[in-house]
């Protein structure tokens, strides 16, 4: 652990870590003291954060040009790995652009040189988040800045204590060979797809039961609808077993965190577990799920639905965009796709401590926050509807204010009265994402608009409330305005809770390491959501890089926030222990 | 001229013209006396406007079912002559919609069975009607009904009086006859399209100069842009003219009378002068424009710029979507392609008295106030952008409301602020008619909204300062939300204020009707825009019906208020005889 007794070694250490900034040391100084590297990391960001502007601009006019900087790590060492294989040309734009954002911004580029691994990143990178960032809005970008020194300062110090989070690697490490399995044309471009039963799919299903064996666990086999399942066992028989896992299948061009880091961390925990020859008195079961995101037949879900018994037999018609049906796609694969074996899937719930799943966050929250973790409280209930506002169609230079029926103004109101409700509402959201005056003309006066509603909050009555207030809003809005309204609800899901037992040991968890266990809702559906019909669940997120972005190539997290969950699932485990 | 003495006499007729309603007989009896047909026709819409809601509808109640009533006109005549062709199919249709529209609206469906002819509209036309009018709003619904019920008022009168519309039914049916000469597959389909110099465009500029010649006009040529021009010489050398006309090209997929009733017009009234063997005092020259629509080469008013002198020589070179030049356009059809001879068609303001108008309103000012006539005041000035608003693009379920860059709502609050601002001042438009979120989804927070903007007004100063608020609102809420935004000028045109002496002129003329002469802004641009810039211009409208729709094939307006367009120019000629 590091010790820090002195105003003076608080000063070094902080000079370390972020360049002279006699304030951030006094700060820090005055924050001891500090349970773990964790808390230090997380107190002296927030310390950041809650500078002022200058201040923050200060550190990173104190950081310095990138080329011309180390980025805290040897040049010789990650950071300066880019500068090795950057082209002449690749060096030139990399000047002339961080020339430009200097003096777009007003303070220096900060990129991340070093990567989620710590392995260094390619100059192309470089260069992409270069351009990437140029395009951020100066507040946002000063932000994205800071957040780049606290991952310099976080390299830093693990340098300084000699840390590496080993867990975390690993897990990344899993992300990235799994990656490798990817429909084409995906895999010819390096990209990510991996839908239900295809070839990459199924070749996913046999790398995770090879990991798992490797890893220790007793049993591991494919079931019935293709979820990869693995067994460690528990001290004796007939002991329960704590359930968890996440999917392994992917959407079109994703991300390689989201679903699979809730396998893997529990399967690097388990491997630990295994390699003390360490037994728990309770089973940890596994599971990859074959599918959650719906992408190749219009079901999602399909996995968790098979263990909580509500796999629907229909769905074994459904045809993909090929036209072939699930249940060709299953015998295909070796599946028995026999709805007999898929009911005998369902879990017994007397059996059961319970459903976990860590997942990447896919939002900017915690992000936003500086924290590594996030417990969830509940899963949102959500509800999706089309909507279409006809009014008419008239010349846009001859029709008075006053005798228009626009169709797009009535859509402008009702948008932004969704996005008032569901901001006075804690945790709920509206979102309209689709939104079109079809075959509109700049001089004619819009007679149809087209719009979709995304509304989510963490309890049904909440959503229901908001989604009241925007369904009333456009009826009165076109009433007042004498247009046409149409709505057609096209998804309802209810929240989802977590349990407050489970959610109380993943806050212990999290505390336990020094970083504060910030509670949140889950805007996104997971398996926890189907599973929540059959067994108390909880969720821990984990930090999504660049505003959490997902279901994108750019999805990351580091190996040493990864750490930390691995780090937060052993201590629940052993929580479980003491009072299981 | 109608004679109306007593309490008696006024009931008998509204009874014949409206049906039973003495609240309808007692208001006209106090609005007594008329000057006109015209003056009586108006005041009896007027009284319907201002009466009750119940009123208005027991008049339609009155009315009675259309199938049933010969709805103004014989049952033998163009009233009922829907009846004779209509097939058992379309017979049945009409019952069934008739009585879906009497369920819905609670009225039952009045059709114009007579046309803008008064010669009947066939069982085709009266079923599109009936479902285009079933998708109206109730309010909007029970407006056009009632202009319905004028209109049959109108024709009964008509019968009653004896009075025939000679002169509109003239210029209707010239513009019927030149509506024969169409491109194809427009031809084809029975709808309009002439765009500058194609074959359909000089066979247009063929039978107006054998129209005019037939007219009486005393030289009549085809000028070096394609510009039809009539002189009918005045009752000395060296008189000054009066020059008028509008364009005869059209946009794609047209009305038949955009355009051409400024030159149907002022030829009937030739023709009625030199019939009469009579001279004026000043010469009238009568333009068919060539070209106004800008709709095959990417340049409009191309007619009227060679008469005042702005006809820019780099046009010559603009090639159509075929690629074909002008200057090569104007080859094929004979004309000289020589800058030289485009110039010498400039006018000299020294030899003419001013440039007046006539067109058809295409908006939906004077329907919605009974008139069918509206002299200009001031054609407006405008100004258009394509707009672009980048913000961050996010999951929308787990992005928290205050975290988002939404650019869409920020368009909201852009489209529902220039929505206010050109409400907030007397005579201006603001439409944003184009509307996109490019390749939104359902569950993504919009990155990126475009839009188009397009704000007219009276003056100059009054559009500018709209565009201004409306900018500056732009920048505001993208500064507020943290968004980027960009506003690309496609187009300022100033406005073009009528001459003082040449609007009181129409406004004599319009009075001397026996009707008000409403004062009103052009919202669209007409060939006065350009002539302004050489001679003292004034435009009249003339109402089109449903709504004033326009650029579309359902653009029409009647042989009666027609008939009253031609009267005012009449009329406005008598008033220059006077004292020019």
């Amino acid at each position: 652990m590091l010790q820090l007794f002195t105003r003076a070694d608080v000063a070094a250490l902080v000079g370390e870590l972020y360049g002279c900034a006699p304030w951030l040391a006094e700060r820090a100084w005055q924050a001891l003291p500090l349970s773990s590297p964790a808390a230090c990391k997380l107190r002296l960001a927030q310390i950041v954060r809650e500078a002022t502007h200058e201040q923050q601009v200060s550190l990173l006019l104190a950081h310095g040009d990138f080329s011309a900087s180390d980025s805290g790590t040897d040049e010789a060492g990650p950071g300066g790995a880019w500068r090795m294989q950057a082209s002449e040309g690749e060096l030139r734009r990399m000047r002339e652009l961080a020339a430009e954002y200097a003096r777009q911004f007003g303070w220096p580029f900060v990129p991340d040189l070093a990567g989620p691994l710590a392995r260094g990143l390619g100059a192309a990178q470089i260069l992409g988040a270069l351009q990437r960032r140029l395009e951020n809005p100066p507040e946002m970008e000063l932000a994205e800045s800071l957040r780049q020194l606290h991952r310099i300062a976080e390299l830093r110090l693990n340098g300084k204590l000699g840390l590496r989070p080993l867990l975390g690697e690993q897990v990344l490490d899993w992300c990235e060979r799994l990656a490798r399995h990817s429909e084409p044309p995906w895999r010819e471009q390096g990209r990510l797809t991996v839908t239900y039963l295809s070839e990459a799919h199924r070749a996913c299903a046999g790398q995770l039961r090879e990991w798992m064996n490797e890893c220790g666990f007793d049993e591991v086999h494919v079931d019935a609808v293709g979820n990869v399942v693995g067994l460690y066992h528990a001290d004796r028989r007939d002991a329960p077993r704590l359930l968890t896992g996440s999917h392994y299948d992917t959407v079109r061009d994703a991300g390689r965190l989201d679903g699979r880091v809730g396998i893997f961390v529990p399967m690097a925990c388990v491997r630990e577990l295994a390699r003390e020859g360490r037994r728990l008195p309770f089973g940890i079961e596994v599971v990859g799920f074959a599918e959650e995101e719906g992408q190749r037949f219009a079901a999602a879900f399909l996995g968790s639905s098979a263990l909580i018994g509500a796999f629907d037999p229909a769905w074994l018609d459904l045809r993909d965009a090929q036209g072939m049906r699930m249940r060709e796609a299953m015998l295909e694969a070796g599946l028995p796709a026999d709805m007999q074996a898929i009911h005998a899937l369902r879990r017994d719930p007397a059996r059961y401590l319970g459903f976990v799943e860590v997942h990447i966050e896919q939002g900017p929250v915690l992000e936003a926050l500086d924290l590594p973790l996030g417990v969830v409280h509940s899963i949102n209930a959500s509800w999706r509807a089309l909507g279409e506002v006809v009014g008419v169609a008239s010349h846009a230079g001859t029709t008075p204010m006053q005798a228009r029926r626009d169709a797009a103004c009535a859509v402008a109101e009702v948008m932004l009265l969704a996005e008032r409700s569901a901001a006075a509402e804690p945790g709920a959201v509206a979102t309209v994402g689709q939104l079109e005056v079809p075959g509109g003309s700049v001089n004619v006066v819009p007679g149809r608009c087209r719009f979709s509603l995304d509304v989510r909050a963490p309890a049904d009555a909440l959503r229901d409330r908001v989604r009241a207030v925007v369904e009333k809003g456009l009826h009165e809005v076109c009433r007042r305005r004498g247009l046409r309204a149409q709505l057609r609800e096209t998804l309802r899901e209810p929240a989802a809770p977590s349990d407050a037992g489970l959610q109380e040991r993943w806050e212990r968890a999290v505390a336990g390491l020094g970083v504060e266990a910030h509670g949140m809702s889950s805007g996104a559906g997971h398996d926890s959501m189907k599973m929540h019909r059959l067994l108390p669940q909880a969720m821990l997120f984990v930090r999504g890089s660049l505003g959490g972005i997902s279901h994108n190539a750019l999805e990351s997290s580091t190996a040493d926030d990864l750490q930390l969950a691995c780090l937060a699932f052993q201590r629940m485990i052993e929580d479980f222990c003491v009072s299981c």
